[in-house]
């Protein structure tokens, strides 16, 4: 029953992937292209924090690494959204107690790594890139240019966006294949801590400044500061091509962001040396090569991160993974089928509302309709529970969901919700028993949902 | 003004862009992963003939080998559709005079070659492969390994769906790309001529057996023999993969093309021994990288073949390249920047028109309705040739109107087609005048069309 499995990539997914695996009795080698992270600085220009929700605790769960990451975690409970003017409102995520969570992208992937360190049968073969694979051998090469093969039954590519075992895959005979480029970058800026490492704004919200056809957002770290991202287009202007001299920026700051100004002492300098960043989606499929050999999270579907899904639903992936290994009895080629048949049309679901999101972030968010119809859907779940979850809520605080089914609900009760905001003067009588009698009226022919949150 | 131009990629498009570079007093060199197909025998498994209409036949005189083939081209001036009973039906393509031709894919690329290599400026490097290039180099390897690095002013990816130049450019950032294939493969299979050399059935037509998930095309050859293919699902039954023994081909055949069992006599050997190949929608962009090198052809806009426009659209690119040469007096930044954004959505519309074309050869034609439809549009042209021309007419028998006005303006035709059809018993009254008034009052708010045919 014991297996020999390479992992391809030691990000946050390969090394989720190798705690599981090495947990349920198989030897696991793990091949990183870059150093290891732990006694090197620097994180190769991603980003630097993450929204972690429901399915991605789930999976940290069932690796034994929750409790450490539940200490360096902030929860955010609803958005703040800075207006033009400098005035805020405040939209909750969910119900009360319900968020998600900031967490450090490097600290996660440091936890998972010594997690599966800690298990006897876990290597990390760092510096070392993959250069090709076949049925039951992977090649790989160190910075001196030293080739080592190695075995194995089975072979994950969890090596990214840009995987190189996917690489090998798309030059296969009908292989489906897509990357597509949303017309907005991103540039990483900080709000730092105040004098007494105190948080400067409000602490456990997501803030974003919407401003229609870009935006910017600060997500909390637990050393006071916040990490702001800038998403702008890379054309036209403002752009990130047109924002070219220190005057232009801080004047587009000063237009567009004049409250988060005072709180950004490096903005400039920041804007001028941190790297933009393109914004990618990738589909793919078939998964599995050789009945050996899959892709897992952004591998297999990078998305855009306007959702804060990409590492929950990479963390997923590994979680089906080890459902489908179950169900097969470890039977690898069994698994590896199961796997990606349940888990495409989820991927292809959340990469649809990460782009729909971004949408909602950088332009709905300020529409006062927007803010009605968000209050409505609230109001809709806490009187209708079987009926009425919001899609946020079914995305991101769920595991049991699918994401398909919460795309399909979500359409549906929007056609729902639709119908509910043509009452005449709907925003008025929220309170009203007319209000509710419509409402009931209307809901009638909605079945009820199968799940529950 | 004279360049050292580089092209990967001896096929069509390659070729053709030779002949019509080097005639611009440019040198010219063309580099070939295979070996020269004029002293070797075979052809690598593409498709043996192709259908030459308008745009391809504009190409080739500008190239002038157009009088070398005409020699051997053979006109089909409508489909002839074989019905499941036995029984058949004729639809000509456009006007009396206004014929697809089918042509020989090597008679073809070895015309131009010949043509290209009369030239003194132009060089031909068979046998080498393009291992990757840069602004101004690109180094190519020989069967034996021996590298060769070569210099050039513009350098044209013509190599194909599974060009090696795209491949180096898919990895820059911010390149949008997908590959996607249909569901159904072909086989190539053939009607030999008849003992003295005849051809078996009708000669200047395009044979079509529709089956609606899948059919038989046949193409006539100029020795008599006719090229057939099976286009089929690669999964289910019946399929590529189900069929998999010689009773299981004997009986598919016998059961959904009776009518053409008694010409194949080779039919179960050759679709043992034939290859199958798959069915390709590349698109991506942009086409052009460092401002020195374009893709051309297959390599910027690989399509399904049913309009049978792939050579014709990629000898057209050819073309529009010349003539933005001429608009950037030979700047080659200047001229591939026009180039691209002159080209891409006509690719693309293309593309659609030939993926929709597989579902009306296939399913359509067999249907009464449809046949009704494609008279009342004939007729329509002759009547009001300002206000309509058939899309396949605007796509195979101009070359002045571009693809994407085609798809936009067969889409405007069809929402009236539509209404016409509705008007009731419609097919009876063809010829009176009580129709022709409605007509009349139907399409006065169509606007004439900007071009004739």
């Amino acid at each position: 029953m014991k297996k020999n499995i390479l992992i391809s990539g030691a990000g946050l997914v390969g090394s989720l992937a190798a705690v599981l695996l090495a947990k349920r009795g198989h030897s696991v080698t793990v091949v990183e292209r870059r150093p290891d992270m732990r006694t090197t600085s620097g994180y190769g220009g991603r980003s630097i924090n993450l929204a972690l929700s429901d399915r991605g605790w789930n999976a940290l769960r069932k690796a034994g690494v929750d409790k450490i990451i539940e200490a360096i975690a902030i929860p955010m409970y609803g958005r703040r959204i800075h207006n033009h003017d400098g005035s805020s409102s405040y939209q909750p995520y969910g119900k009360e107690e319900q968020a998600i969570y900031s967490v450090s992208r490097k600290e996660i992937n440091i936890a998972l790594m010594n997690e599966a360190e800690k298990l006897p049968n876990v290597t990390f073969l760092f510096s070392h890139k993959t250069i090709s694979f076949d049925l039951h051998t992977m090649l790989c090469e160190d910075v001196n240019g030293t080739q080592v093969t190695l075995k194995a039954d089975m072979i994950l590519g969890a090596d990214g966006a840009f995987s190189a075992i996917r690489e090998v895959m798309q030059k296969t005979d009908r292989f489906e294949y897509s990357q597509s480029y949303i017309s907005q970058g991103y540039k990483e800026l900080t709000i730092p801590a105040g004098t007494n490492g105190e948080f400067q704004i409000e602490k456990n919200v997501l803030h974003i400044w919407p401003r229609r056809e870009f935006m910017m957002i600060a997500l909390p770290n637990i050393d006071g500061s916040f990490t702001c991202t800038l998403f702008l287009d890379y054309e036209g202007d403002p752009s990130l091509k047109s924002l070219n001299t220190e005057e232009k920026i801080t004047s587009f700051f000063q237009r567009e962001f004049a409250s988060a100004i005072p709180l950004m002492p490096t903005l400039v300098k920041d804007y001028m040396n941190n790297p933009t960043s393109s914004l990618v989606t990738v589909r793919c499929y078939p998964w599995v090569y050789n009945h050996t050999t899959a892709l897992i999270g952004d591998a297999a579907h990078a998305i855009v991160p306007f959702f804060g899904q990409g590492m929950n639903a990479g963390f997923e992936d590994c979680v089906i993974l080890m459902e489908c290994l179950d169900e097969a009895n470890e039977d690898i080629q069994s698994a590896l089928d199961t796997y990606q048949q349940r888990r495409k049309p989820n991927a292809d679901a959340i990469a649809d509302m990460a782009l729909t999101n971004f949408v909602e972030m950088r332009d709905k968010v300020a529409d006062p309709k927007f803010l009605e119809r968000k209050k409505i859907e609230s109001l809709l779940h806490k009187r209708f529970p079987d009926k009425f979850v919001p899609q946020y809520s079914m995305v991101s605080f769920s595991s049991q969901i699918p994401y398909s089914v919460a795309l399909q609900r979500g359409k549906l009760q929007d056609s729902y919700l639709d119908a509910i905001q043509q009452i005449p003067n709907v925003g008025q009588q929220l309170d009203t028993a007319e209000f509710w009698q419509e409402v009931n009226q209307i809901l009638d022919t909605l079945q009820p949902f199968e799940y529950s949150i």
